[in-house]
């Protein structure tokens, strides 16, 4: 079984001696350079993260693909090596409640007791999942395990599933949220259990749970809006990912900083501009 | 009421003294040049089209448009000047089956007891209704009183809709069939009760329905595949009105092809195309 | 002939007694209810609002839709009632530079001398320039006065734009950012003139700019990262609207922030979090 | 070196005895089950069909994928079991002529000397190749040995592109159709070389080539005409693929029509329509 997490997407690179103090991790999203990977490489990545994290908190791994049947063979691999459980985002082209039913059916009935996190993550994907059909998905599906939200914008729809619980329609859920934590204040607020999202100081993210779970919303949010800056710069579509590798190279997390090709590249003026923001930051949270 | 009716899309330009054998008319759909149109335009070609028509058959008004004020304004319009109805395509956004069901609630809403044709037409508007949906929608809202189904592909949705009424799921409904007729015999065969297309030949459209409604179905097919060239050349995003239009011109339909501006225009070699199409046609149906 | 200005765009409703600080305003875009609005409404409120300027500062119009007769009737109409200049973003479905370079040579050649503004808007049009495109339209077409740049993400373009101009490329163009200014500090350090974009505390786009062209970039941006809880909460798609609209109700700007229908409404979880976020916003600038 | 072929399309299932007459054989395309396969399948699969084939004609297969390595890698182990070249269509996502050349470049410079077709395929990839735009790259890229063109609609632009060739602007490069055929006649009258497209038929295509290279381009369109209401048929997205292999099954091409999960499965209503398409194309061509 799950529980809630706060997860990190780490993009495929070495994975560093960096001190980890989320309370999981979530490898080879959508957003990161999976697609990029052949299903080998893939499972070596999963393995060699695996090894790394030596049991010591949750690992769920991101097998989203077109066909069932590779979906299913790298789900055992992985299940096997170790991982708590896989993430799936629909395949492009649902474009009907009963046809992304019909894909979570299947997805479901073919990874069989696999624990699954469904990723709603409309604005890449181009599915669109209403509260309604969430909520009948996690009512017919008990592998679906947690719900990763990254509707947009999708503050409203958080709290229409906690609604959809307090009334007793289905079993309580965990969401974790996405989107680079754009939203993580408000989305605490309205009831997400924490994060399971890329941002390149994945720290900000643990202690604006752990403060907003102690009851300091306002020091939650104070944190969380020294950061805010740099949340909207990596969240740019495309060149987030280099800025995101060219941070966490900087903080020595990865060694190299390069993204998979065709990929984005920073030029000079991305690097000073990267170097102001840094700048800010580490100014104002007074490092 | 609307009664079922095979219509033939009417693209902007003097009606003339073309001889209809069709039982009734739809006008300014979204394919044609209605966007192109301000709404006092489209006012005055309605005016000029039920003027000519002179109540001896049903006339249909498209008036999709972003907002439901602009819309209650024009329907209100059309209307008095003796539109039999209005027809209504989603706006562009509506992507879960509970928005769609949202905005047609508040359409039939604001237009009062007019009736309405639901325009099902996913390749334009980028609107998807499931079976269910269509079902919920014929059921909650008595002002739908027709459903233009062009769906892509949509074969099997006719298939679905007509086995929701013989279950007793919902009221019977129309079902008038467009994407220029693409599949008119197989339409047909699984339960549409015409056409409400644009075409330049809509007497083939009217053939081919009474043909099928006689007990002909094999004849119905072969004359609808002598036209079938012709169909599929018209039906080419963009380039297609422009042929709709020319051939409509050659036929003294209307006494310009030229489209609305930004619009497109055939060349000498589209031109040379089209001839040898038509003179195919011609010989094949001995003209 | 357009200067640089700093806008705000308004969103159709009684202009008040507001006192702008702003050089210029842009009317009618696209994000705002423009599309809602029959062409008589965007005639009247621009005449409502060129009374309330009386001349103080330039008018810009936007006139996007998808026809060039209304395009030009509309724009005959408020460069009669003083407007500066009118914006046009181009219609949808242009996919290739030719494409795009087609619609504004019939555009410019439609609406003669009047001063317009290439709206540069791809999320929401669909319709993606090049640096090299850009260029060649700037160069080919002297009624185009200046870009409003919504790309995204758009940082690189803007260096590049200006990096064209300082080789000799073509004249210099003015280029005011939009996308709610979520960018503001970055773009006026690559180059940009200012900002035209819709955000209920315009004066903060004001002092930015002016901090900004005093020499204290530092200044500007942290005032701006003061306001950015709000100016990315303000950009939510769909219901960004609704709380624009309540800021600028609770401001005074306007009597009812209703959003004309369909739209979006908030509802009370909406808007207990935009209290806290206003009143966090007004804590830390200190009113 | 290629030479311009008569492809067919042949979706993944053990290749049969069946006689081909075709010069020339494309697999493992975008629109059949390659998306579905994992690479390690696509090598096997390609295998197979290099088997079956036995360097009799040549063999093309498509590689896309989204990232170069894995592109490559496949590309690599194709080559070396004995392909004729591979077909590339560009990633998603590339909305400017400059992005899109940028790709090209990236993909030839990555493939080194292996011959390249370059599929134009926007209805499916979201990609737009203007005329121009086609001219720099087979002028830039000399690996660049042929067009798989399948723009919609896309007359025009082989006219264009034959006639860039004509005024001298580059090389003279073949040109192969795709789109099911669809525009077949007119295509190969416009100056196309062939037909690089599934089809359940391809007998007609390599038919109709043969007799409009003979002169006898009105039987060549007669016997076309035939079978159009099946091309139109086996064109309808998604579901088409099940009608194909349904085809082929019946043809004696392959063993089993089922479709890779998730993907489109005949019922009832649709067996008894293909029956009697196919039933009625018989009668027509007198088998």
């Amino acid at each position: 079984m799950l529980s809630p997490v706060i997860g990190a997407t780490i993009t495929p690179a070495a994975p560093s001696s960096i001190t980890f103090s989320v309370s999981g991790l979530t490898i080879l999203g959508i957003m990161g350079e999976a697609p990029k990977l052949a299903p080998d490489e893939s499972v070596a990545f999963t393995r060699c993260v695996l090894d790394a994290v030596a049991g010591r908190i949750p690992v769920v791994v991101g097998v989203s693909t077109p066909g069932l049947d590779p979906m299913a063979a790298i789900t055992e691999k992985v299940m096997e090596l170790g991982a708590a459980g896989v993430m799936v985002a629909p395949m492009t082209g649902l474009n009907t409640d009963d046809k992304i039913a019909g894909y979570f059916h299947a997805v479901c009935n073919r990874l069989g007791d696999t624990p699954i996190v469904l990723q709603d993550f409309p604005p890449t994907t181009g599915v669109w999942f209403s509260a309604a059909l969430l909520n009948r998905l996690f009512a017919e599906l008990p592998s679906l395990k947690m719900l990763k939200h990254e509707d947009w914008p999708g503050l409203r729809k958080i709290s229409q599933f906690r609604a959809a619980e307090a009334s007793g329609a289905r079993r309580r859920v965990s969401v974790l949220v996405g989107n680079g934590g754009l939203f993580l204040p408000q989305e605490l607020a309205r009831g997400a259990d924490g994060a399971m999202t890329g941002f390149a100081y994945p720290e900000m993210l643990v202690r604006v749970y752990v403060m907003h779970g102690a009851g300091d919303a306002k020091g939650a949010e104070d944190l969380f809006d020294a950061y805010l800056p740099l949340v909207r710069y990596e969240l740019q579509a495309g060149i987030g990912l280099a800025i995101r590798k060219e941070i966490l190279r900087r903080r020595g997390a990865i060694a190299c900083a390069a993204t998979r090709k065709p990929g984005p590249k920073l030029d000079a003026d991305d690097l000073a501009e990267l170097d102001g923001l840094i700048d800010r930051l580490e100014r104002r949270i007074g490092i």
